[in-house]
């Protein structure tokens, strides 16, 4: 639909810095998974960001070490993190994507103090007003729903969903291939006439940008339609991304609690139990969410991939395979070019643009 | 907390009123139903709407059929519900609400008609100026949370949100007998600082009721909180509240269907699954989503539950059952003690009351 950079064969050297100290874990996660990583891509190599104490011991022929003596905590207030850790290896990690030493950064630290340190050193793109946050979520057609935003900007208008629709269509072609992927914007039915005020007004200015064939404006979708699969990308404002998102989180573990009570309850279920241990190690595989960890942080002059603070090594390992596969595929090119084919659509009467840093609380 | 009306013994003769054309199935399934019901309740009457070829030959003591010549479709406008079909089985069933001979209606028919003609026929309560719609929904304690509003408004100011806490309390206090219950109110983090501008003033708000003694203001909560059972009531404007409902629905959809993949992939899988059997059934039991059927219009002058319209004769008797519980314990009255006793922070600006009818489009 719009013509993107080709799916290049991946540049001699695609470099990934690492935010090796972020996340519940730290070193113990990130470098096992950095090292896995090393193994599955011989063409790749990595920036090692931490305190030296902390990395001093890594050694790989495609790993460098830089250091920074400052971490993140994960309770960090954003003014912390942006104004006094400096040298945090959060902000080193991206300062590499800045200066051109990397092309995409990874952390598994505080989501909010990432995006600001982002933004801050990164600056949006021109066009868009708020980066998002765009994490993917398995689907009963045994992909991945791409949903965005999903916690960064709270209050968003109509053109903040059109920029999301933009953006995510650049994320899931660099990450598939396809150049057409469908988007559907989240709302409470189906129909064009129902929902918010914002959302109509984005609805009519989505169905203008898919007659531009500047994205593949599917329509309106329920909370239902993420995990049917019904669009590629499913795009809705952070507040009601962030409580779906949770609320799904929620509705998951209460179904795996009430398996393991019934599974316990009394000697024939146990016995059931070990029985169905196979479907139910399948099952937990097909909802594991570590396959679908790393959340692209979109709308920056530069790719920044943020993984589940939680997560273990496996985990950490798909974000960075996430981040390498967008920084391969050209995503910042992509997104460019969206926007470039966008543009008109996108320029806001100036009297509209949103208070630039205000919605960052997530 | 508040001086409620005391959860006195049953009046001599409660009575509902039934919408038996409502719903997917209509009178096949209300009616059996509403034999069973009669049957588990010695004391309470029956009022059955529908077209008399439909109810003709339903017969039993406690019952009496109330013609109605007309049929709300599950797909009718809300303007033709209301303006047009002006003898319909649910309007006639609200009226009977309205008339005094009966305590309170279910229908399992159109959403939003049911709305549209209950705020037609009954009016909002004082203090009220917009009805919500209160379903119970399982959570991993094996009690239910009430979640409101699901779908009625989906543009909700700070203070509509406080009206929510007060019915939602209400509601439970009819059901449960707890006359403090929880309320949390739904946001992207439970830090008071976190979320839109409305919520961090409906937050404002919520505290000052409690300080007040009008409800128990747990804080903020996140959606995972539905189904762990952290509050009673968590409160929320319709557009998330629909949003998150149906994005749950989704993924347990999704999980079952994982399971019913994995359970059918292979000969020892089925045997698994044939060993599983009363383990899978007592899980979809806790999962039943028939036993959380019948959510409550609040805020109206007059008892109004709202089936699922696809709902069989075991859901539509969770719904006859919760119709029930909720007038014998004197639902209303509670509500409008309720209403009294936070009146002073119910008032709001003149000048800030919303449109009333512009946001029934669910």
């Amino acid at each position: 639909m719009v013509s993107s950079p080709s799916l290049a064969p991946a540049p001699a050297a695609i470099t990934i810095a690492v935010d090796c100290m972020g996340g519940d874990h730290g070193p113990r996660v990130t470098l096992t998974a950095c090292r896995a990583f090393l193994e599955r891509h011989p063409q790749a190599s990595l920036l090692l960001v931490g305190t030296s104490a902390a990395l001093g011991e890594f050694s790989h022929e495609r790993a460098r070490i830089v250091p920074a003596t400052e971490v993140v905590a994960m309770d960090d207030p954003i003014e912390i993190a942006l104004r006094k850790k400096k040298d945090s290896s959060m902000r080193v990690a991206i300062q590499q994507v800045k200066d051109g030493a990397a092309q995409a950064a990874v952390s598994a630290g505080n989501t909010g103090a990432l995006m600001a340190i982002a933004r801050y050193l990164l600056k949006t793109l021109d066009g868009i007003d708020r980066p998002a946050i765009a994490p993917q979520l398995p689907n009963i057609k045994g992909g991945a729903t791409t949903v965005l935003d999903l916690g960064a900007n709270v209050d968003c208008d109509a053109e903040d969903l059109l920029q999301f629709a933009v953006l995510g269509s650049a994320l899931v072609s660099a990450l598939t291939g396809d150049e057409s992927p469908t988007v559907g914007l989240l709302n409470v039915g189906e129909e064009a006439i129902k929902g918010s005020e914002t959302i109509k007004k984005a609805s009519l200015l989505l169905r203008t940008a898919a007659k531009s064939n500047v994205l593949n404006f599917y329509g309106n979708v329920e909370g239902n339609d993420i995990f049917k699969g019904t669009t590629d990308i499913v795009v809705c404002d952070g507040f009601v991304g962030n409580i779906t998102l949770k609320a799904t989180e929620g509705v998951a573990s209460m179904i795996v609690d009430f398996l393991k009570i019934e599974y316990s309850n009394g000697l024939f279920s146990k016995f059931a139990a070990i029985v169905s241990y196979p479907v139910l190690k399948a099952l937990k595989k097909r909802l594991d969410h570590r396959r679908y960890n790393g959340a692209a942080l979109l709308g920056l002059r530069g790719l920044v991939f943020k993984s589940h603070g939680s997560a273990d090594d496996v985990a950490f390992g798909y974000a960075l395979d996430r981040a390498y596969d967008a920084a391969r595929n050209n995503l910042l090119d992509r997104v460019r070019a969206r926007i470039a084919h966008a543009a008109p659509l996108l320029a806001r009467p100036q009297s509209a643009a949103p208070a630039d840093a205000a919605s960052l609380h997530v």
